[in-house]
């Protein structure tokens, strides 16, 4: 039986985040996905999510995580010895590393891209209004940091060095819904460097995945 | 909070007989899916089943379940007044014909249905011998149970009568398997009366939404 439990959906990207990881971990888990019916429709995703609901709840025997990074660096460090062993380097130096550009992610790409993604995504099927102002200032925004990613990949193959770690994979949520939405492309391709970054983390295996996962699943609006 | 939970995979037939009702009832209620992971594959659904799983459990409250039809006869009497109210007919004599045809189906109809089912569409993917004399023997009883239906609905427009209830709604999942397989479609196609209840049952609403729930969601096997 395995100990690991994730709740939710493969669509959210939280989700999408940590089942990426526990991919390349080849860690054994149970994904459970609940879904509520009303008549014969199935009731939209984000009316789930409010006001109790969790889109992501990770277990793993007593312990019980909601945020998706630190899911991702709990199963990098107790399963070290399982599956791709770089997620978090192997010395202090590399983990430092790792850890500013899960940071940046965190703190810097991840506002801009998740609004942007709101608003051109998912604002049209939920009948609200794109906040053009948002859309602007966060493409500005993205640029910015972009800008970063392009030099440092001049640098260096991937975020944090020259493997592969939790440092890049964190991005593949978004930067796909980025990347697959016509007006935001080019904020990747446009740069020689991080497009070839994002050709190499998105043809992992385990993303790719995870991609699947999404595409059978029913969509999360 | 929808108080009915279902847990199981709609492409299961138990499960799917549970859904169509529900959809018939217009009960509100929630799908819970559980799928195991092993490095990047899912786990066949068969594995999950044994040797504790169980295919289909329904929880109403505090009363749980684990037979499909004893579930429908559950939600067609505690929800009387939602949905379609002819499920279990309106008075005693409606309803010792629907359990009667519910009999049929559970004990005459099912039993062959299934092996055929299995033995042309899992046991390959499996990679199981089919048995062949299995294949055989559940035609033939298959046939022989048509044969009645097919008297049958040269009386009436449905097995219990005039209107649709839980005899026909019990029979949608593992027909439509059949029907879908190029070596048992004609068992219905060719009887006149078979055929057009056939036709007139699997084109609900209620069946078609599960059908689709069926083909969003990864395979059983």
């Amino acid at each position: 039986m395995a100990s690991v439990k994730v709740f939710g959906s493969p669509t959210s990207a939280e989700v999408a985040r940590v089942l990426t990881c526990l991919f390349e971990k080849e860690v054994e888990f149970q994904l459970i996905r609940v879904d509520t019916f009303k008549g014969q429709k199935r009731l939209p995703e984000y009316l789930k999510l409010q006001p109790q609901g969790q889109a992501l709840t990770f277990e793993d025997e007593k312990m019980t995580l909601v945020d998706s990074r630190e899911i991702c660096r709990h199963i990098a460090e107790k399963y070290q010895e399982k599956g791709n062993r770089d997620l978090l380097g192997s010395g202090t130096l590399e983990r430092a590393s790792i850890e500013q550009w899960l940071q940046t992610e965190a703190y810097s790409f991840d506002p801009p891209a998740s609004a942007l993604v709101f608003n051109l995504a998912f604002a049209p099927l939920m009948d609200i209004e794109k906040d053009e102002e948002v859309i602007e200032r966060s493409k500005k925004k993205l640029i910015k940091v972009l800008d970063i990613y392009e030099q440092k990949l001049a640098e260096t193959r991937y975020l944090a060095g020259d493997k592969f770690t939790l440092a890049d994979l964190s991005h593949l949520p978004n930067a796909h819904r980025l990347v697959t939405n016509a007006g935001c492309r080019s904020l990747f391709t446009s740069r020689k460097r991080v497009n070839r970054w994002w050709e190499e983390i998105s043809n992992r295996a385990s993303w790719r995945n995870v991609v699947g996962m999404q595409q059978e699943a029913p969509p999360m609006i």
